[in-house]
C-alpha cells in the first residue's frame, strides 16, 4: 500500500488507508522524506531518531532557542544520518524552504512552558499560534500533499469537570500556553477542513523519556524530579494528591507514527494517554524506589503555580486506539528505570 | 448600590450584586468613567452614545483601519459630548494610557469579516490576540478593579451538532477570525482567573440596526442586503435554507450594559440570542415587503464562502437571559423598519 517514495510520482500522498492491524513503519517510511519541527526537542528528537532507524529521509528543522527544550545532544550521535536547520519557522521563507517536497511533517515546533507563557504571552502567542500560521500557509501552498501531524496537548482542556477526559470535553485552557496550543490545534484542523491540507492532532499528557529537559521544573515536574534522583538529591513534591497519566517517549513516538497514515475523516484529534492514573505522592515513591537513590518532600504549591494547576487529569485515548491499534508498549516501571539509566552518567549535558 | 463616581472612592469597583430586576442604567452609569474600545464600530458606537445618554464619562480608543466597521460619522454629533482617540491597542502605551483610571471597558476592538481573516490570518491574528493580550496585561497593571465587557461571537462554535446552541457546545471554529476569537475570549477568561480581572464575554449572533457597515458583504450579508434595499437594487440570498437568528443593536446595548452588572462568578461566558431562527429566505423575504423596495435573487454559494459557512445557527442564550433579566425588546420586523428608515437619507455616509 505504501511503496518507498521513489517508486510513487512526485508528490503523491502517502496511503493514508492501512487498517490499525497492518500498519507497518518500515514500510510506511523506507525512504520517504520526512521533516520534524523542534527536531532538537524531548519528542521531536526521539521521532527523528526513530526515523532514521526507519530509512526514512530525515530534515529537522528547530530554531535552537535558549532554556526551551532544543539540546543538539539530543542528535549529536545521528548527525550524519539527517539533515539539520537552524531556523524559525515564523519566518514565511524558512517555512516555504523546509516544508517543500516533505510527504510527513511531524510539526513538534513550539514553546511548551506554562510558567514562561504567563510571564511571557507574546513570546508563547509567536511560537504557538503566528509560527503555526506560517507554517501552514507554506504547507498550503509548498506541500499541499503533505501529512501533517501536530503535537497538542491536554492543557487546553484545563481543569477537568469529568474524567477521564475524552474529546468531547469542553476546551477552557486555564493558562496562556494552553489558549495559544488550542489556537495552534485549531488551525490545523482549520487548514485541514478548508484547504484539504492532511493533519492529525494528538493531545498529548505526561510525556516522560530520555532526553527530555530535566535542568529545571519549568517544562514539567517530572524533569526536576529526574535530575534530582540521578543526583541523589531531594525534590519537592507540590500537591501530591493530584492524579496524573503518563506516557513514555517510546510509545509517543510509535503514536506520531502510527498517526501519519490515519485518514483524517471523520476526526483529526486524538487524545493519547498511557499509564493508569497515579498520584504525584504514588509516582514519587515509584522513581525514588526504582533509582534506589533520592528522596522528596511534600509542600503546598507554589501561588504562581497553583493558579495555573488544572488538578486531576487522565485521558480517555479509547479513539485513538480503536482507530489506530496503538496501544504503550512500556509500563511506567520500565520507563522510569530506562530514563534514569539513560541520564546516569550523561547527565551533565542537559544540564 | 451603585453611586455615581464622585460619590465613591477612587479606583472602586462597581457593585456586580444587582440582581437582575433592579438593573438600573442611569444609577450604574451616571458619571463613571467608562471606556469604549473599536467605538467608532457598530457595536461600539451604539454603545458609546448610549452611555453618553446615560450621563457616564466615556472615552473612546479605536484604530480606525480602512474597510474596518469604523466610520467616524457614527460618533460626530457626540464629538463634544466624549473623548475620542484614534490608536492602536496593540501598542501597550496607547493601551496602558487608555485603560488607566476607567472603571468600566466595553471591548469591542477587533477584526469582525471572516474572509479577510482567511486571506489575512496574520492581520487577523494581530487584532483579534495580539492586541487583545496587550489590552488585558494593560487592565491587569494600570486598572485591575475596571470590569470588561468582551464582545466574543458565536463563530467560535463553528458548524453546531444540536440546536438551539448553548455554552456546553464544543467550540470547533471553521474560519481564521473564528479561532483568533476563540482565543481571545480564552484570553479574558483566563485573566479573570489568574489575575482577578473582572470579564464578561458575550457571543453574539448576528446583529443589525443602525451604522453597521453596509457598504459590502465583508463582514455580513445583511449589511449588503440592507444597503441594496435602500438603494432599491437587487441583492442575491447564498443558499436561504440556513436558520439564523438575529438581535437588533438596540437590544445588543441593553445586554452590554447590564452585563458590565454581573458577577464574574459561577461562569463569564454567555450566549446573546434574539429572534427566533429565521431562514435566509425568509429574512430577505421580510425585508423586500418591509422596505417596499428592492428584490432578490437566490443562488448557490461561493465556493470560497462554502468552505467557511456554518449553517444553521441559533443560540439558546437562556444562562444569560436568567443571570441578568435581559430579554429583547425590539421584533425582527421593527428593527428592520428602523434599520432601512436610518439609512435611507444617509446611505452615502457609509459607502
Amino acid at each position: 500500500m505504501s511503496p518507498p517514495a521513489d517508486q510513487v510520482p512526485s508528490g503523491a500522498k502517502p496511503s493514508g488507508g492501512d487498517s490499525p492491524s497492518r500498519f507497518d513503519p518500515v514500510r510506511f517510511f523506507a525512504g520517504r522524506k520526512v521533516l520534524v519541527t523542534g527536531g532538537l526537542g524531548f519528542i521531536g528528537s526521539n521521532v527523528a531518531r526513530r526515523l532514521v532507524d526507519l530509512g526514512a529521509r530525515v530534515q529537522v528543522v528547530d530554531a535552537h532557542i535558549p532554556d526551551s527544550g532544543a539540546n543538539p545532544v539530543n542528535l549529536a550521535d545521528y548527525a550524519d544520518r539527517l539533515e539539520l536547520f537552524i531556523g524559525d519557522l515564523g519566518d514565511p521563507a524558512t517555512s516555504a524552504e523546509r516544508v517543500r517536497g516533505q510527504e510527513v511533517i511531524f510539526n513538534l515546533a513550539g514553546n511548551v512552558s506554562h510558567i514562561d507563557s504567563m510571564q511571557m504571552p507574546l513570546m508563547d502567542l509567536n511560537a504557538n499560534v503566528r509560527a503555526q500560521i506560517v507554517f501552514l500557509e507554506a504547507c498550503r501552498y509548498h506541500a499541499p500533499d503533505a501529512r501533517v501531524v501536530y503535537a497538542s496537548t491536554r492543557q487546553i482542556y484545563g481543569r477537568p469537570t469529568s474524567l477521564p477526559v475524552n474529546e468531547q470535553h469542553l476546551l477552557d485552557p486555564v493558562d496562556v500556553n494552553g489558549v495559544n496550543k488550542m489556537a495552534g490545534e485549531a488551525y490545523h484542523t482549520l487548514y485541514q477542513h478548508v484547504y484539504g491540507l492532511a493533519s492529525i492532532s494528538l493531545r498529548l499528557t505526561n510525556v516522560f523519556g530520555p532526553r527530555m529537559r530535566v535542568k529545571d521544573a519549568r517544562q514539567t515536574f517530572l524533569g526536576l524530579w529526574l535530575r534530582r534522583v540521578v543526583e541523589d538529591a531531594s525534590f519537592e513534591v507540590w500537591g501530591g494528591e493530584q492524579l496524573r497519566d503518563l506516557t513514555y517517549i517510546d510509545d509517543v513516538v510509535d503514536a506520531f507514527l502510527v498517526a501519519a497514515s490515519l485518514d483524517v475523516a471523520p476526526t483529526q484529534v486524538y487524545n493519547l494517554g498511557g499509564s493508569p492514573p497515579i498520584s504525584l505522592f504514588e509516582l514519587a515513591q515509584r522513581l525514588v524506589g526504582i533509582a534506589g537513590q533520592g528522596r522528596y518532600s511534600v509542600t503546598s504549591f507554589p501561588a504562581e503555580r497553583a493558579r495555573i494547576d488544572i488538578g486531576d487529569y487522565f485521558a480517555d485515548d479509547s479513539r485513538f486506539r480503536a482507530a489506530s491499534g496503538w496501544q504503550p508498549r512500556v509500563t511506567l516501571d520500565q520507563g522510569l528505570r530506562q530514563t534514569i539509566d539513560f541520564y546516569r552518567g550523561i547527565l551533565d549535558a542537559y544540564l
